[in-house]
């Protein structure tokens, strides 16, 4: 092994987290090396949110224009899919990060392809894919942001039944005929949405009594229900006890409990992330390898006063723009700590997470949407807050019946009784990822109901639901 | 004349503002008369933003449709122009208020049908279109919110020429081959994006340098850029020195000047509304006939204290949503005078229109959407606020590029440097309409840059582009 090569920051792990560890300990003058294993620009650029949101828009697009009376009649029945999937690849780079090395070089962070591993206090051990050994040495921090990967239950048969996961399903270029979906958190829902549109014939079989089991209850239920008119076969509370799959092109069976038994030509198990920390070193600084690894406001891991985890990794919020956004307030916290400043990691201050227990926003690219911000009614509840929720048809506002004949969706907002700020709000209907933002400065910027009512809503638009909510409020 | 009827409250003219006025007085407790002579719901409702929504819908949802790979191929060519016109027509009750005369009764105020003129202090005199006379006697407040018309300026030929102005443009039941336009403000572009989508050959004749007059330069422009590339003839810096028309049917021609002569099938003049106050009976009180009623922040008339006048007439914001807000904030301030309570005037307070002149919001539903909130640049540069514009291309953020193949758009928040606070945001580029209202609440709830930082928007969003703001600002 040669010997080390010294850093400010070394960043294992470029996905959209690491990536802004990186931009912001550069922007500080921090020298910074950044290691990535596979593709940089991490799960989101390439298996995650950007290909399954080019093959949601068509299906979502599609949706809204046949609600437009004068539009709907001349809107044709199906989806080009070769050209879905020309998109999709465009948007991936076709799976090649050459845009992103370029970026990563245009800031002057030095890029190591291999497989890192911590190595002791402050150091990293990288293996190339060429074999070479490299040793890192870290002067102030070494940051872990390797994220997740699906996580595969162990289930009878499933193993050999090459089942697709969140990658496959975001990378396929042949639509299945019939799509078999485990699972019922938002890439159940989104995959489900993209390939009954795209031309399979879905069956989603969710373990729980219902899809998006994070959100509030009405979101789960508006989107079953619009994917069960879609054609798409929703059951709830069944459980997958084997799988079973000969030959290497056939058709795969999934046997229920109670013995009932369902053919597919594909499998999607969506059934949640697990850590990408198995082997990464871990154990050599005295944590359990495989776990979540838990950190602080500042995204620094207790005990180790050099060491960071941003991103999914750190299980404080598995969204790709949390993840961005703890990989700023890392890297700012890492470079005030490294000039020896003072660091402000009180609520809101510019080194602590705080939105991600405050005011943590979701887009669900269903059809319907379905996007939040911040407590549900249930979790602000448990927090002990005093609180209201406060209800509203989304398809009586003026605004959306324009937008679509026949708006079906539903809006809540959380109100705090005690300092009347709003803790959380739920859109779900057509158009509601980018309703949600208003709500995120709301509930992160805690700006009091007296003063949104001066928040006066466009006429018509859909966001003049928050017009119907203050009113309902009110009473 | 019978003898006068006794109400707290009599409000003249029945739109969105009046009758915001009646159900935030009634709420109280109050008696209150209202009095129309046309339709309850006013022109918004039957002659503006409802009907003209209902007819741009279609063309920007085929707009939207036709940017997505895999979907654009399979839209139609042309709308069906009949069905668009139905929907329209339901929109708008076919022109009968049943609706909002049963809201008004629900509520239990008192609609009296005529024409409404002030007939000295604290009275309105109503002649019924059976020509019965009625005397209301105000005990607290009497509110005109008769709002404006459209303003058809003095060329000669014109007036014979039977040309359109918003109310014929919005109720049309048949496509005009060409339809010359002349005006460059919001109902000139939006009616403009309509009738070209509808099938109209439109010709745009603007005034001024361009479109749009009151946003940022940039949105005019990227309108006028997409209008000629969907096949309208936008011409600026023009001007209409005559009008010809014969017979009751035929073509009609619009003499430019220096003599070039168009010629079109039908003209709509959009060339700025007048305010509904000449025979109001402002005369009988010391005001003058056919003017503008200035307010204070309560929206009551100086000099009055009786006299309120919401919506367009005051001249604040010619708006159907801030006519609204003025209702709620007038109505909210006539039930505290009544009662004898101390009022909340300062900025922001529960009777202080402030909205109007610190976050005024709209949204232009042309193709790319425009719509913005507050100052734009020169106005907060006018104001001697120190700022800074922060610019940014939407179609670079991954949500923009995703929701719509070669989106188009850009974005502008102008910073107060001083209190690092947002004055004023400009979004351009479809979808844009929804985005606002997450600058509304920055703008009206004073959201300091610093927190907006926490505001994370999702990924991929178009909201995203607060992210980029942000970051641009930073530098």
């Amino acid at each position: 092994m040669s010997e080390a090569v010294e850093y400010d920051v070394v960043v294992l792990g470029a996905g959209p987290a690491g990536e802004n560890v990186v931009d912001r300990t550069r922007a500080a003058g921090l020298t910074t090396a950044l290691v990535e294993a596979e593709l940089v620009g991490g799960e989101c650029s390439y298996w995650a949110c950007v290909p399954s949101k080019a093959l949601l828009r068509p299906a979502l697009a599609r949706a809204d224009a046949r609600r437009v009376p004068g539009l709907a009649g001349s809107v044709g029945g199906s989806l080009d899919a070769s050209a879905v999937f020309a998109h999709r690849d465009y948007w991936t780079g076709s799976w090649k990060d050459d845009g992103q090395v370029d970026w990563v070089d245009s800031i002057g962070a030095h890029l190591y392809r291999g497989h890192g591993r911590l190595y002791g206090v402050r150091k990293v051990a990288v293996t190339s894919p060429e074999g070479e050994h490299h040793v890192l040495a870290a002067r102030h921090a070494v940051v872990v942001a390797t994220g997740t990967r699906a996580m595969v239950p162990d289930v009878p048969g499933l193993a050999g039944a090459r089942p697709w996961t969140s990658r496959e399903a975001t990378s396929a270029r042949q639509v299945p005929g019939r799509l078999l979906i485990v699972g019922g958190s938002v890439v159940a829902a989104e995959m489900a949405t993209a390939w009954q549109a795209l031309g399979s014939q879905v069956t989603l079989l969710v373990r729980g009594s219902g899809l998006l089991p994070r959100m509030e209850p009405f979101a789960g239920e508006l989107v079953a229900e619009a994917l069960r008119e879609a054609g798409a076969v929703v059951r709830t509370d069944v459980s997958v006890e084997a799988v079973v799959r000969d030959g290497s092109t056939g058709p795969v069976q999934v046997v229920l409990e109670g013995g009932e038994i369902l053919e597919g030509d594909e499998l999607l198990m969506a059934t949640g992330r697990s850590p990408h920390t198995e082997d990464i070193g871990l154990e050599t600084v005295g944590l359990t390898p495989g776990g979540w690894i838990p950190v602080d406001e500042s995204c620094r891991v207790e005990g180790h006063g050099w060491l960071y985890a941003v991103g999914d990794v750190n299980h404080r919020a598995l969204l790709t723009h949390q993840g961005k956004y703890q990989g700023r307030i890392a890297g700012a916290a890492i470079a005030a700590r490294a000039a020896g400043a003072e660091l402000d990691t009180g609520r809101w201050g510019a080194h602590a997470a705080t939105a991600d227990t405050h005011a943590l926003p979701q887009a669900v690219f269903t059809d319907p949407e379905a996007a939040a911000v911040g407590l549900t009614l249930a979790e602000a509840e448990r927090a002990g807050h005093r609180v209201r929720a406060v209800d509203y048809d989304l398809g009586k506002v003026s605004g959306a019946g324009l937008y679509a004949d026949g708006y079906r969706g539903r809006a809540r907002m959380v109100v705090d009784l005690d300092r009347e700020v709003l803790l959380g709000v739920t859109f779900v209907g057509p158009g509601a990822a980018e309703l949600v933002h208003a709500a995120t400065v709301a509930v992160a910027g805690e700006v009091p109901i007296d003063r949104l009512w001066h928040a006066v809503p466009s006429f018509p638009t859909i966001s003049e639901i928050w017009l119907r909510l203050l009113e309902t409020y009110r009473g």
